[in-house]
């Protein structure tokens, strides 16, 4: 199974707006065991359009056309595969209703331009999800298809999940589904998570259940990715549940969390849970993690706030070891912006003999502080991102031991 | 003159990699007044990579090559080059020795592998710009051309800009050089921008001795470019520099920057002049300024530090104007960390009648304070960025007037 993605968009070629979305598509397709040799962006040009998609049609099986969906005389993807299909457009009063709706519902009267969007070729499928006012479509020429889906990254994602990765992989013989599931894990090096799990791994490919495949993804940490391959949604949740559990009990606490969850959503939810708040000493880390907490907590409800100030303004500091220092900062965060909870990130203080990349974390609580020395990337912008989240997982630790 | 881009790379099919090259040449090539109709990415196969570049030079004049430089067996664009050419490759010994020195500079050993990067299609020439250990190509075929670059972002922009462009531009049959600046503004709205310039930019279109064009750039404020054509980079300057003096007689101190300067750098180069130092009350943009200033001044030596937390901590605050809250947060959190300036940004409070989007920001010098209120996109996160740029704005016009 051969699938292209015809981008379409003048702005892509003028570079006004960056193509993430085939770069996104090829790693789904490549997820799904589905090939794809070749990528093309084109302008709202019907001629080139044309050419760009007969041409992916030839030598392929499928070809997803992102964009040109919308309600413009520029969004002309619609015609163009009419054009191909050698069909009429046929305006779906179903769709038009719904759009009428959306707009309704919004409080705004619809432009009759927008009703070309319920345009669709004679003998193509309009796509379930639809999440903006653009219907995606499924146009089967001979047994070979295009998909044409929107150029707005969620609405498109959304018909990929929802409907084009099984269409395809239907078509491609493959009546199966394919799932797959992220543990995000952070602390831990990619060799040594692929030496723990190496037995587990060896057992899948003789059992050929599901796979497990590993993906250092910087501040994002390593990422063990679960994937099967079985006859329903359900029957690929059973597989991925029970391969989860295994995982668990190898990694342990480790893992943070699952899929789209990040170290500050999972910190965020259990403190929300507990009812505590925290602020942090962002003496290294310098506004860092405050922005990124207040962008999920804008009304700072759990994190409240943090202290920025230059190294070594406490006069003890040489006395102390970094680690007492981290601790000290935490607990002065924490006693300053009147929290339950300081977490501190520390650089050693000029002259300190360590390797560079060594930074003290700390986090104090209203019973117990405590500190750890860890090993970071020693160029600066990625130590101060890695400290951000070493800090936030010492303390997500220290909330999920206390249940 | 057209040219299209092929990007070549499995990665890029993959997802591993967005391709920003494509989007960046695109908009050279725009700038440039050379069409692109088609962009195309290709994975590391031989087969499919001269496909692509044939169909390229079939229906352009040029084809910009990106990626696929390197020293590994999964580099082959100069082998594909050479076959479309029908030549053979040539040891270029110039380029081996350079390759061997720069090797030798970071204090290691040549793998042998490294010396096919040495290899040129015969008739090639390499491009004089070599940031890395991969030459670029010009590959002339008949009347047409391909460019080879490597896909690593700053080498491929240093041939871009230092021979690619102009080459294409002569082959096309113009001579001249085509050279841009851009002035930065902040706080002035577009329609305003283009109003005040209105009988510049009618001038120009008479003279035809230079162009400008505005570009909204979100946080980065309205982009002023000014583009002319000259017969070579003197006269470019000259044309520039007269153009953009014009230009800042009308908008004055609306403009803050040029080219890659950005409102940080600028603040950052202004106080670092006059021996100041600054602080933050960030309460509305909670740790965004900090994190940006802490990355360009990481040691505090300029801007030390900020406070962040949460709304109406100020018990008198709501007997107080929003712009006096602004001052009192400003100056407050001068006196706290200790510094020369203090500049805030607030929101105002709950239950106060403001339109949405309305935000005041504050700047407290030791001998004055001076508050404004501004109206900035309404959704969180865009409200945020901005409240940083504009706080930053007012500090930066209240010292460019005290000289």
């Amino acid at each position: 199974m051969r699938c292209e993605v015809v981008a379409v968009g003048t702005e892509l070629l003028l570079g006004q707006i960056v193509d993430t979305n085939s770069s996104w598509i090829g790693e789904q397709l490549a997820l799904a065991g589905i090939d794809s040799h070749f990528q093309t962006k084109v302008g709202d040009n019907a001629d080139r359009m044309e050419f760009c998609i007969r041409q992916a049609l030839e030598r392929s099986d499928a070809v997803i056309c992102c964009g040109g969906l919308g309600p413009t005389q520029d969004d002309i993807t619609r015609d163009v595969i009419a054009k191909i299909m050698g069909v009429e457009m046929v305006r779906d009063d179903k769709i038009a209703a719904h759009i009428r709706d959306i707009f309704e519902g919004r409080g705004r009267v619809m432009p009759e331009n927008n009703l070309r969007q319920a345009d669709v070729p004679a003998g193509a499928s309009t796509i379930a999800q639809m999440p903006g006012t653009a219907p995606g479509l499924v146009c089967p020429i001979g047994d070979k298809v295009i998909y044409a889906v929107p150029g707005v990254p969620h609405e498109m994602r959304e018909m990929m999940h929802g409907t084009v990765l099984d269409d395809l992989r239907r078509r491609g013989g493959d009546a199966s589904v394919i799932r797959s599931r992220v543990l995000r894990t952070w602390g831990y090096g990619e060799s040594a998570i692929a030496e723990t799990l190496a037995e587990r791994v060896d057992a899948l490919d003789e059992s050929g259940h599901a796979t497990i495949a590993f993906q250092a993804s910087g501040i994002e940490g390593i990422k063990v990715r679960i994937t099967t391959k079985a006859a329903d949604d359900a029957a690929a949740e059973a597989i991925i549940a029970a391969e989860e559990a295994l995982i668990r009990e190898l990694l342990g606490d480790y893992i943070f969390g699952i899929d789209d969850e990040s170290m500050e959503t999972v910190v965020l939810a259990m403190l929300r849970e507990r009812g505590l708040s925290f602020a942090a000493a962002e003496n290294l880390t310098g506004g860092i993690l405050s922005s990124r907490m207040t962008a999920l907590d804008p009304n700072l409800e759990v994190f409240r706030g943090a202290t920025i100030a230059p190294h070594g303004t406490n006069q003890n500091a040489k006395a102390m070891s970094g680690e007492d220092r981290a601790v000290s900062a935490a607990t002065n965060a924490r006693d300053m912006i009147g929290t339950d909870i300081g977490i501190a990130a520390l650089a050693p203080l000029e002259g300190e003999e360590h390797p560079p990349g060594t930074v003290f974390v700390a986090v104090s609580l209203p019973d117990r502080a405590e500190a750890r020395t860890v090993a970071l990337p020693g160029v600066l912008s990625r130590m101060r991102s890695y400290a951000v989240i070493t800090a936030l997982d010492l303390l997500r630790k220290r909330l999920s031991e206390d249940g």
